[in-house]
């Protein structure tokens, strides 16, 4: 594979070599990549959201199993998932990357492949971002904004007791996928380790995946639910509060409580779970559930109807009823299958934690 | 010195911690930290304008000199600066933090308190972000938006031929403040090297910078320069181009120029600089034209006016007219004291270019 020094192009270069195509889609897109500032322009009855996070190498990726054209989709489509999370649709995008000195050319033009990709498939504008050097590893820092009617911008504390509490998709498939990956990274370094030389190195068989395809797809490329916002919309559902399900289930699901001064009961029967997700926990010797309530990077939607919109909403294709929002004094429980509550606790993923 | 361990609070503890007394100045803000997005509201005849940066340890900025407080205020001004730069107000910021486990609580609230400060200063809502961990150094991430009337917003490509070229301030001692902390920390580090016990390391003296305070300030604590948008906006003047000026005079007229297909001429004996930068380059035995052109890291602005504003932006203290906008094909150069042509080059800091 050829590998061009990102030295010979420079900041200024790389950035015109990477973005130069670029064609802006939107109307609120006033001036994208070139100047001290990208330059927008809402409607004066339009809200403007705003995400951003910063993902760094070693702790949110790790690139010895993330292809970096996978990693620019999925930098992408967490950000673009807090704006759906908002109700709202994404419009711009700005990314900035710090690069360290093994990275060539070659390697940020797969990034900003899979990243286009997420802006072209969401119809988002990439408008600015920087890039720089790095000591050490990768890291990225990606911010969105995007629009949405200010009666229409959902919050995490708008629930109301009686409320019925909806998921997306299925969760914890993204949690099984990382735990693959990591249990074949473990297996090829030993193997790597016990080669006596590089022939026998190259000997290595590549992990087989079958049968487990979907759970990768969730971990590498995830897909931010731009659909259930789209059909929520169609059917004149506001929901009364939402998030997306970036840290798992029951710490999202917590903040809503919190957020709202309301409490909840969930039902384990009624999370949706994929079936391989389910083989995979059985093979791990995990429990089902908490994989469910407590892995993350689903990002998936959780949100809040009032009961009057029940049958509306269960009518959309990939959206589940869990359970319902109660008063704060009944505490936040899941019901599980044999009919016992147990309190619901925040163990999600929590990078400053250890 | 109290030190606490940033894991006693967890991400969602220090992010509360930090930020839970930040009351919101802005019209424009509508909703500031604490759900999967910010919520802002712009009036339909103004412009928003955004810019972000991601600051690197040990590439854009080195501890040993540089307190956490003033970098938290430097990291917030280099994005300001590019909103005044497109002769806009700022309005919003969004910080992301990624944390090895070297910094505590009490480092990040240092950081936190010189960010505030610039907020603060310059009427700008902290509306969100992302506090995450690194397994090196510091990196952040900000983001900044603000506004400008439709008709306000100047860019870099509208410069015309005959209009004047002008900067602010002086150029070249943020540089010059970066060779002194340099020399002093190589000399510190030798010293320490050479001490044989941890008394003797105790009585190493802190080096003396009496007479060079201003010097470090540029390097430190930079301004952006709301004050001169300020101004130009009471005298009615709109640039017709505008940068500011982070990587040398040289570089950023070079922009301006090809982006307007433009040329120029400026005259050396008109660059501002201040005294202490002329001693301290004597000293360095640096060439200080040289300094003025492509030290970086002043902040100051750069901008053209028509030569009919001439006057009017004369009369502004702080605003230095250096040369003139000429036709492409005169090419760009600088005018000697002695009357010599050399042609500008950029050789402003590049860190893709190690």
């Amino acid at each position: 594979m050829q590998r061009t020094e990102i030295a010979t192009l420079g900041e200024f270069g790389l950035i015109k070599h990477l973005t130069e195509d670029i064609e802006l889609k939107n109307e609120s897109t006033k001036y994208g990549i070139g100047d001290d500032c990208a330059v927008m322009q809402y409607p004066a009855d339009k809200q403007i959201l705003m995400t951003t996070d910063l993902l760094m190498e070693g702790v949110h990726f790790d690139l010895t199993y993330c292809p970096l054209k996978h990693l620019g989709y999925k930098a992408a489509m967490v950000n673009l998932s807090d704006v759906y999370a908002m109700n709202g649709m994404p419009k711009q995008m700005t990314v900035s990357l710090a690069i360290s000195k093994r990275f060539c050319v070659e390697d940020i033009e797969e990034f900003y492949a899979g990243l286009r990709l997420a802006c072209d498939q969401h119809g988002v504008d990439l408008v600015g971002g920087d890039t720089t050097s790095s000591l050490t590893g990768l890291a990225i820092s990606i911010t969105v904004t995007g629009e949405a009617a200010k009666e229409k911008v959902v919050y995490r504390h708008g629930a109301q007791a009686t409320d019925v509490i909806c998921v997306t998709g299925d969760l914890g498939a993204a949690y099984m996928g990382l735990q693959l990956l990591e249990r074949e990274k473990a297996v090829f370094d030993a193997q790597m380790r016990e080669a006596k030389n590089p022939e026998e190195q190259l000997q290595i068989a590549q992990p087989d995946f079958t049968g487990k395809e979907y759970l990768l797809e969730r971990q590498l490329k995830p897909e931010a639910r731009r659909d259930i916002i789209l059909k929520l919309a169609e059917k004149d559902i506001v929901p009364t509060s939402m998030m997306d399900i970036s840290d798992g289930l029951s710490s999202e699901l917590l903040h809503i409580c919190t957020d709202s001064d309301k409490g909840c009961r969930i039902y384990e029967e009624r999370i949706p779970i994929d079936y391989q997700t389910a083989v995979t926990a059985e093979e791990f010797n995990m429990n089902l559930t908490t994989c469910a309530l407590n892995g993350g990077e689903d990002y998936e939607l959780l949100f809040t109807v009032p009961l009057a919109d029940h049958d509306k909403v269960a009518e959309i294709e990939g959206v589940k009823v869990i359970g319902y929002i109660t008063k704060k004094e009944m505490g936040c429980a899941l019901i599980t299958r044999d009919g016992n509550e147990f309190e619901l606790k925040a163990q999600g993923w929590n990078p400053l934690k250890d």
